[in-house]
Parts: C-alpha cells; structure tokens; sequence
C-alpha cells in the first residue's frame, strides 16, 4: 500500500466515528458524490473549451465564406485588371465596353452562387422591406396603386440581407 | 404536504430500515447526489444547446461576413454596371479605360479591407507557397538563383489563404 492510500484510508476513518454507522454505504455515498463533482468538473470544462473554440471557429468561418467569394470573383477581377490596362489608343471603345459587360455578366453570375440578387422592382409592388420611395407620381389607374413606375438605382440583396435598396417611383392613386 | 413530498418521505422511510443508522447524514448525502446529477443533466443539456445553435452561428456567421465584403463592394459594381452600359459610339475608348482603371483600384481597396493581397513577386524570392513556377531561365550571377525573373500573372491570396498562386519564370544558377 503506497503512503497515498495509507492517507486516505486515515482520513475515511475519521469519517466514521460512530462504528453503529453502516460506513460501507456511507463511503459509497461519498464516492458518488465525488464521482459526480469530478464528471460535472470536467463536464464544465469541456463546454468552457468549447465555447472558446466556437469563438474563434465562427471568426475562421467568416473568413473561410468570403475566401470562397472572392475565389469566385478572381475571373471578373482579372478581366478588370486587363480592360484597366489596356492602350485606348489602340483598342476601341466598343470593345473596352463590351469587355466590361462581359464582367458585369461574370461578375453577377459568381455573386448569383452566393445568394446575391439585383432587384429591379419596375412594375412590381413597392415593398418598403426591399425598396426605397424617393418620389411618387399619379397612378393612372386605381389597380396601379403602389406599384413601381420607375427603378432608377438598382438595390442589392445577398442571402436575405439587403446590402442597398432599389430606389425607386411609387404610383399613387389620388381619387378619380 | 403535498402528495409528492409525502411519496418522497416514504420513499426516504424505506431507504433506512435500520434505525440505528445516521438517517439524517444518509439523507444529506442521497439529497447531495439527487442535486449534483440533476446539476450534471442542467449542463450537459446547455452544453448540448450550445454545440446545435454554434453549428448554426458559423454557417450565419460565414453569411454575414459575405454580405460585409460584399456590401464593399457595391461602389465598384456600380461603376461595372454603369460603364458596361455606356453608348461606345459616344463615349470614347480613352473615358472607358479611365473608368475601368477606377474600378479596378475600388475593388481592390474594399478588398484590401478584407486582407485581400495581389502578388506581384518580380524580384523577389521564389515562395513555393504563393508562387507556382512555369518555367526558368538562366541566373546571370549566383546570388540570383532562385529569384523570380518574371511574374506573367499575379496571384492573390486572402487571409492567408491562396486563392491563386502567382505564376512566375524563375532565375537558375546553372554554374560558371
């Protein structure tokens, strides 16, 4: 027996002056209860760790989801650099505007991947959620009420979130 | 006394038959042990929680930070549309360009923010790790061998993540 157990032993008798006492219970008792701190300790340890992960992993997540965007972009970004660069002297401006449509479909259609929308709300009904009133002109109309006559800034939504919204012209009926 | 408690009495009653025993110590212990598994169940259940709604925090944490960069970027795409959209038998070449260039430095910028990097390693050191090699061609002096000669397009890389390498003719030292 090392000294350690010999230690303990001494102490679990001073536990049990009364020798009526059933100690064999008593000390089973007393084992589950230590039993029960030590896995809730540990338990509590665990979720601390965990929770500091879960920290650092929504930051790394964040940073991960916008490395997949820009890997999407690098293309667009590309034929930007190229079109920025070349000699006006020499290509016309056709092709210089062509090349930035081009983008602009590349450009869209990666964004599109990630949940990202261009709202041009013309001729739908105005929603205050996604879209902006700047001004309101007469509806012709009664049934034209509070529809879009004109979108004159695109807004932009990406997974539900409105990053800008579309400005727009807001039909009113005012009474025949 | 409710029914309950009076069940738990009587349970209590049949858990010490022996009379002579500490009943009272006994009933402390089990009532400790009652507290600490039902402490145990608390946290493992909170715990539980946790791990289901952090699962679902990275995912909206990697949404949210997609709709930041992105949001920084409306500027550039605004000027994509607009010039993707010109007359080019009006506006001339040079004034496309121009703009490009300008969105070209935008974007660049709002990605910067989000440490976005160009590599352009013309004379530096060849870095296997950001840059990949296409070819070499021969050193001219010995303290040359291994340094890029050329970068033919660049790379970029984001957060320490390489979205693509820069390809790069790098300089050999082939011997006197």
């Amino acid at each position: 027996m090392s000294n350690a157990d010999a230690t303990i032993e001494s102490l679990a008798d001073m536990d049990a002056p009364d020798p009526a006492a059933p100690i064999d219970a008593s000390d089973d008792r007393q084992r589950e209860i230590d039993d029960l701190k030590d896995k809730h300790l540990r338990l509590a340890a665990e979720y601390d760790n965990f929770r500091r992960r879960a920290a650092k992993e929504r930051q790394e997540a964040g940073w991960r989801a916008q490395g997949e965007l820009v890997r999407g972009l690098i293309d667009a970004i590309d034929d930007i650099t190229r079109f920025a660069h070349v000699d006006p002297a020499t290509v016309d401006s056709k092709t210089v505007v062509d090349g930035v449509l081009l983008v602009e479909k590349k450009l869209f259609k990666s964004l599109a991947g990630h949940g990202f929308e261009v709202l041009d709300p013309t001729g739908q009904a105005f929603d205050p959620n996604l879209h902006e009133a700047v001004s309101t002109q007469p509806a012709p109309l009664p049934e034209e009420d509070g529809m879009v006559a004109v979108c004159f800034q695109s807004g932009y939504v990406i997974n539900g979130l409105v990053l800008r919204p579309a400005r727009v012209i807001v039909k009113q009926w005012t009474g025949a």
